[in-house]
């Protein structure tokens, strides 16, 4: 037909984008979207148990589903205010969302009376203005005729800035007719075009800089490569330079880790020696996507002058000291790539440090975490998605080699702890959709504790993660940086294997859980085929120390405890 | 000494106001000052397992400890942003809240280097922007030469306005020391005095429409009464005037419900017809506190006409149409008082109707909500709190006369679903500091899923609430509004009685539960003392009907369909 009802044409353009799931929780104001939803045979309404989990679930789709955007919709005020963290998260770490909130209609939104979910002041503007500190863009929509328009335009700044946008449907018009027209030409998502004038100098300048070094150059991977979608133009790079390689923490498997020319995480003062001194002793560093926060950098100690250092972003090019707005790296790769295109004869000589993680020697039963990442490192299988909480984990896993393919996520800069939960959700869905493998979650016992609920909207959609839980009784990670004995930082304990059956499992049927304290009992299950299999929901309690730690973290607590100064 | 400890002074202020618990999660912006905390006498230091619920905690703690503030306390980004939505609510509903956010040192506020809970861009005053939002008043500590007045002014703020507020504590100053001469004078809550001779103009406009009433007058309390703390005000009137009493839902139990002028809960269209017709026909109304928001009023359906209503609240009088801004209820009360002195002589003799709710016969075993909810209020005691969640439990709960010193609380216009989960721990330990009687909530199985991690608090805590869990397969207060056989209704079924084991309690040692199908078995269980005594913590499934509904929601749900289109 010419026309379309407009949360048709909402659902038509998420199709078009990739979108197959929709996170969120239903409310009086958003009931009327959610039966096209529901109807509608290209998007699966999930139902999470709470709106912050869903923007986490929202978040974990997006971050595997690369080039498509997570989605959730909540409901005015209360849903959607509840989302604000994990909203937040996602504009800092650069993870498209698009947040829909069922909002009262068009006339109310004049008339302003104290309904519900109001702030009692007549305030209807409130939770839009918060919104845009953590949205890129905000579409209010107050009329069918600029309504898909409007979305288009949030949708679209979505995904060129990988940023969460906001958008507010009014109940009126999600029933309204629209103009089909604008659904023939699929959104344009491409970054725009560099001048280019600008780019050919840029291009020169660095060329003459690699000349410069004699062709010592490494590369540095980031989360920006990934998230602004150059994963496929940096291969090309490396490929094609055979220039070494190698990732911050955020920019962990970007480039496969068992590619022959990389070296591994390089994290500032945190890096390995082996690893710190190839990168740092490197004439030159061209940096793919960086983002440079303190954890993602071993608190601000990278040891590479401005001077010897590239950064390509993706609206931006640094050279040296120099700045060069709007000129984006996916658009700029494949013209380095291709002005590079002799420099693997030197480039391929320079040697690289193989990235290993041999498995300790240790006396005891103890789970240390010195055994514990190597040893889950040759649990991991191609294609895996392994995610990991802020904490103690979200160190170990750093300095594990990932079988290829697989793909790494961390919510390195945000930090919020409990997002793991909801991202494994979003992550599974997203990993079933692409015909990935397993997805892995390491979360601590204190992390789980925020948003454990979402455990069973797991099972509800019927992924099959793998959950492993460090049970290290309490907020380890807190004890090294502040508080080792105090009381702030214990949690209560709780039956960790009783949590599947209690969310609505059927333990040994629909679901399994495991506690294990040694070694010996942890291998066992590691090399138990029917556990490697993941056929279903398995939760993993592993029974650690209370004062471990992997080196990064210990190392990292020493640099942040210089720079906090907690007193007393 | 002549001087404190920051961190110390603040902590003095809070006991000077009654505080006696914090709630919050530990963040390393925030370590620094809950050393503080846990070394302090005056204070405990809950820990909850997310903010969200820690905020609803602090809600419900409010509420109960009517005159003292709820405190919570977070870290930066991540932790204040999951508090976003609880603190609006606080907003909405008038509840006095300081929310405490550890966040990085003065220089680093300054020179904005990209943290981990940072929005990787520099804006460190986003938070603070969007708390703006939902906050009455702000204060981000800068020096420690202003920062105790800075305390005082956002506390008095809190206190005064029955609203939350927002103070950035960082890192840095928590050690700092102030002078401690402010605390010798406790802070000055009182609200501001009334202009005399508006006043008097005020009272004289009042005296006379009661006096054209020739007597016939009615009383209508509503929330503001006792969030704005003129309960005892009230009473006096009530008692000297011996006006018939009726309350709106948000005022239920702002005066005893057993009082013998009071005649129950009105509410527009939704009102009882023998309630109704007392209110809407007598020649004038005296409305004190009121928040008319939808869920209060029937859906907008007062039938009174603005020239017979008076309004009293906190910070200004409507008499008819005219407005006197200024003019607050806390002090005018009294004076009205005092000139009503001989009303009583007619005022009594208006009939009032007796709020009962007798248990209706009927035939079957299914747990109904005619049956429910008078049932389990002849199980209610004197000072019990009771807690009801939105859904069909805040709606069945207004029906049941309160016992004589009870406290009922439930989120009317604000309306988050669960809330009631954090704020009966809230609730409960306030009670446990007042001496009151048993914390009893009403929650929804779909209202439980969003918060029910804070059942580990209490038990933590040591608070007994019984919790009465309506398992009716879903969300039937939406159903009712629309969507009925919609499977974004339903949820996951859990093991409810498994909840309590396995966030820490030992099954029938520190906690019970029951699961109830009939009748006669909830009758059972409610007549058993060893239940009804309330020495551990409870949960009681209750098996209901997917598609029953207290009498007010369905006539409710009809008053909103005919508001908000859904179409279809
Ligand atoms: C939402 C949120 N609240 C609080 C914090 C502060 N925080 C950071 S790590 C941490 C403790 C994590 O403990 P756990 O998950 O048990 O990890 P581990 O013991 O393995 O270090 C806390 C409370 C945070 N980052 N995010
Ligand atoms: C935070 C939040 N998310 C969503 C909603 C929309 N909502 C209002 S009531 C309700 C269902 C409540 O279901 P339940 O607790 O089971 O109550 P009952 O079945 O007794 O009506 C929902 C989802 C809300 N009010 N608050
Ligand atoms: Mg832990
Ligand atoms: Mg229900």
């Amino acid at each position: 037909g010419d026309t379309i009802i407009l949360a048709n044409y909402l659902i038509e353009r998420l199709r078009q984008l990739g979108v197959t799931q929709m996170f969120g929780l239903p409310g009086d104001f958003n009931l009327g979207f959610l039966d096209y939803v529901e109807d509608s045979d290209a998007i699966e309404w999930v139902g999470n148990c709470n709106e912050l989990n869903a923007s986490y679930a929202a978040d974990g789709y997006a971050r595997v589903k690369e080039g498509s955007i997570g989605v959730i919709t909540t409901t005015f005020g209360v849903g959607e205010l509840s989302a604000t963290n994990g909203i937040a998260g996602a504009f800092s770490e650069h993870v498209p969302i698009l947040h829909i909130v069922g909002v009262p209609s068009t006339s109310q939104q004049k008339t302003k009376p104290m309904l519900h979910h109001t702030l009692g002041d007549g305030r209807y503007d409130a939770y839009y203005k918060a919104s845009q500190q953590f949205t890129i863009s905000q579409a209010t929509l107050t009329s069918a005729s600029s309504a898909a328009a409007e979305i288009d335009r949030v949708l679209t700044e979505c995904v060129v800035t990988a940023r969460p946008v906001y958008l507010m449907l009014p109940t009126d018009l999600v029933h309204e007719r629209v103009p089909t027209k604008r659904l023939k030409t699929p959104l344009n998502c491409e970054p725009p075009e560099n001048e280019e004038e600008v780019e050919n100098f840029v291009l020169d300048e660095i060329v003459k800089l690699i000349d410069e070094a004699k062709q010592d150059v490494v590369i540095l991977v980031d989360a920006c490569s990934v998230r602004h979608g150059v994963k496929h133009e940096m291969e090309q790079l490396v490929a094609k330079t055979k220039l070494p390689v190698y990732a911050a923490p955020m920019g962990k498997t970007a480039v496969p880790e068992t590619y022959e020319r990389y070296g591994g995480i390089y994290v500032g003062s945190i890096t390995k020696p082996e690893i710190k001194e190839k990168v740092e002793s490197a004439k030159l560093i061209l940096s793919i996507g960086a983002l440079k926060s303190d954890f993602n950098t071993g608190n601000f100690t990278y040891h590479i002058p401005t001077n010897r250092t590239i950064e390509l972003h993706s609206d931006h090019t640094k050279v040296q000291f120099a700045i060069y707005h709007g000129i984006g790296m996916k658009r700029l790769l494949p013209k380095l790539t291709a002005r590079l295109e002799n420099l693997h004869v030197t480039a391929s000589q320079i040697s690289v440090p193989h990235f290993t993680l041999p498995i300790p020697q240790e006396d005891d039963q103890i789970i240390s975490h010195t055994w514990l990442w190597p040893r889950v490192g040759q649990f991991f299988k191609p294609k895996d998605v392994v995610i990991a909480e802020t904490g103690t984990s979200s160190f170990g896993v750093l300095d594990v080699p990932m079988p290829k393919g697989s793909i790494f996520i961390s919510q390195i800069l945000w930090g919020s702890i409990g997002w793991t939960v909801g991202a494994t959700l979003g992550a599974a869905l997203a990993a079933r959709d692409l015909g990935l493998g397993r997805t892995i979650l390491f979360v601590g016992d204190g992390s789980l504790q925020l948003t454990v609920q979402e455990l069973s909207v797991m099972m509800k959609t019927g992924v099959k993660p793998i959950i492993f839980v460090l049970n290290n009784s309490g907020y380890t990670i807190e004890r090294y940086l502040h508080g080792e004995t105090r009381k702030y930082n214990d949690i209560t304990n709780w039956n960790w294997t009783k949590l599947l059956g209690t969310f609505g499992g059927i333990e040994g049927t629909s679901c399994q859980s495991y506690t294990v304290r040694t070694k010996d009992e942890l291998s066992a299950l590691l090399d138990n085929a029917e556990f490697a299999k993941a056929d279903k929901i398995q939760l993993v309690e592993m029974i650690m120390e209370k004062n471990d730690a992997p080196r990064g973290l210990k190392v990292q607590a020493e640099l942040s405890g210089q720079m906090n100064k907690y007193g007393s």
